[in-house]
C-alpha cells in the first residue's frame, strides 16, 4: 500500500453498522492499519433468513443504506462446521445465545471429523449500489473451549495449521481471522476506489 | 358449530401458502371437519428473523397477500424446548434440517428438565389486512425418537398427560396439537366473519 494512497484514506470515517460491540473494535483495529478510520453506528434492520452470509449482509447494508442515505458497512459472519452440515452458519450470533459453546461441543460429542470454517462478509453501501467483501479461515472444532479473549465461537475454533484457539492467542486471531481477510479486501477496494 | 354456517363456510377455499406438504395435509384435515376447505399454494417469501412465529408469520401473509391480491393464509410454527433458552424456536425447521431430532436428544443429553412447548401460528390476510391465530401445545422432550407418523420433532415431543410421542400416535397429534389448536381459532373466526 502505498503512503500516498494511505494518507487519502485515512481522511474517510465509514460508517459501521453492527449491534456487536466485539465486531466494530475488531474492525477498528484491522482497518485502522489499512489507513480506514470508522465509527460506530447502529441501526435496527429487519434481518432476512437465509443460509448465505453474503447475501444477508449485502441486504443489511441496502436497507441501512435506504434508511440513513450514508455510505457504510455492516458485516455477517457464521461458523459453518461440516458434520452438522454447517450449523450454526448464518445463524452463528442467535444459536450461541441459545447454546452457547458448550451446546456446539455437545451437539459434537464423540464426532472425529471436526473441520469447520469461518466466514465473514462485509458489504458495503454507497449511492453506487452495494459490494460485498468475504473471507474465510478454515480450521477445526476443539474438544473444550480453551482461552478467554474474543468472543462468541473463539474458545471452540482452532485455525488451520495451528494449535491454539482464537480465544488463546488474539494476535494470531487477528492476523488469520475471516474478519481480517474480508476487511482487507474491503480496504484494498477503498483504496483502489479513492485513487479512481 | 351450526349446519347453517358449516354450509356458508364450506363454500370458501382458501389458499394456504406452505413450502411444507405435511403442515398442508394436517391443516386440511381438521379444518375439514370445520367446514373450510383450503387449496396449496407456494410461494417464495423472504422470511424475516425473529424469535416470535406470530410475527414472522404475520409478516409472511402480508408479504403473500402483496404479491398474489387473495386471501389466503400461511403459518409458522415452533418447537421451544425451556432448557435450551427456546431453541429451536422460530428457527424449527431450519434447525431440524441441520441437526435432525437426533441433533435435540444430544443437546439434552443428561438434561433431567425436558419441558417443551409447540406453537403454531396462523396468519390470515385479505383486503382488510392480517389477523393472526395462535395455538400451544405444552409437553415434555422424549429420552429417545419414538414412532414413525408425522414430521420434524413429532418423534420426540411427548404432550402433556401423555406417554406417547406425536409419531406414535397421530390420532393425538390431531386431537391435541399445536396446529389444531391454531387451526381450530381460524376456523371459528372464519365461521364468525361468514355469518357477520
Amino acid at each position: 500500500m502505498r503512503t500516498g494512497a494511505k494518507r487519502k484514506a485515512s481522511d474517510m470515517k465509514l460508517l459501521f453498522i453492527t449491534g456487536n460491540r466485539h465486531k466494530f473494535l475488531e474492525a477498528e483495529s484491522i482497518l485502522k492499519g489499512c489507513g480506514v478510520k470508522i465509527e460506530h453506528g447502529s441501526l435496527s434492520i429487519p434481518e432476512e433468513r437465509g443460509e448465505d452470509c453474503e447475501a444477508i449482509a449485502a441486504a443489511a447494508a441496502r436497507a441501512a443504506y435506504r434508511a440513513l442515505k450514508k455510505p457504510l458497512f455492516v458485516e455477517d459472519s457464521g461458523l459453518f462446521i461440516e458434520s452438522l452440515n454447517g450449523f450454526p452458519g448464518a445463524y452463528s450470533a442467535w444459536a450461541f445465545g441459545k447454546l452457547g459453546a458448550d451446546g456446539i461441543l455437545k451437539l459434537m460429542t464423540g464426532t472425529v471429523k471436526r473441520g469447520a470454517e469461518f466466514v465473514t462478509a462485509i458489504a458495503y453501501a454507497d449511492e453506487d449500489g452495494v459490494r460485498t467483501f468475504v473471507g474465510a479461515c478454515k480450521g477445526t472444532v476443539a474438544p473444550m473451549q480453551r482461552g478467554s479473549t474474543g468472543f462468541a465461537y473463539d474458545a471452540i475454533f482452532v485455525p488451520e495449521g495451528q494449535s491454539k484457539t482464537f480465544a488463546e492467542d488474539p494476535e494470531l486471531k487477528a492476523r488469520v481471522s475471516h474478519r481480517r481477510m474480508a476487511l482487507e479486501k474491503f480496504a484494498k477496494w477503498l483504496e483502489e476506489k479513492e485513487k479512481s
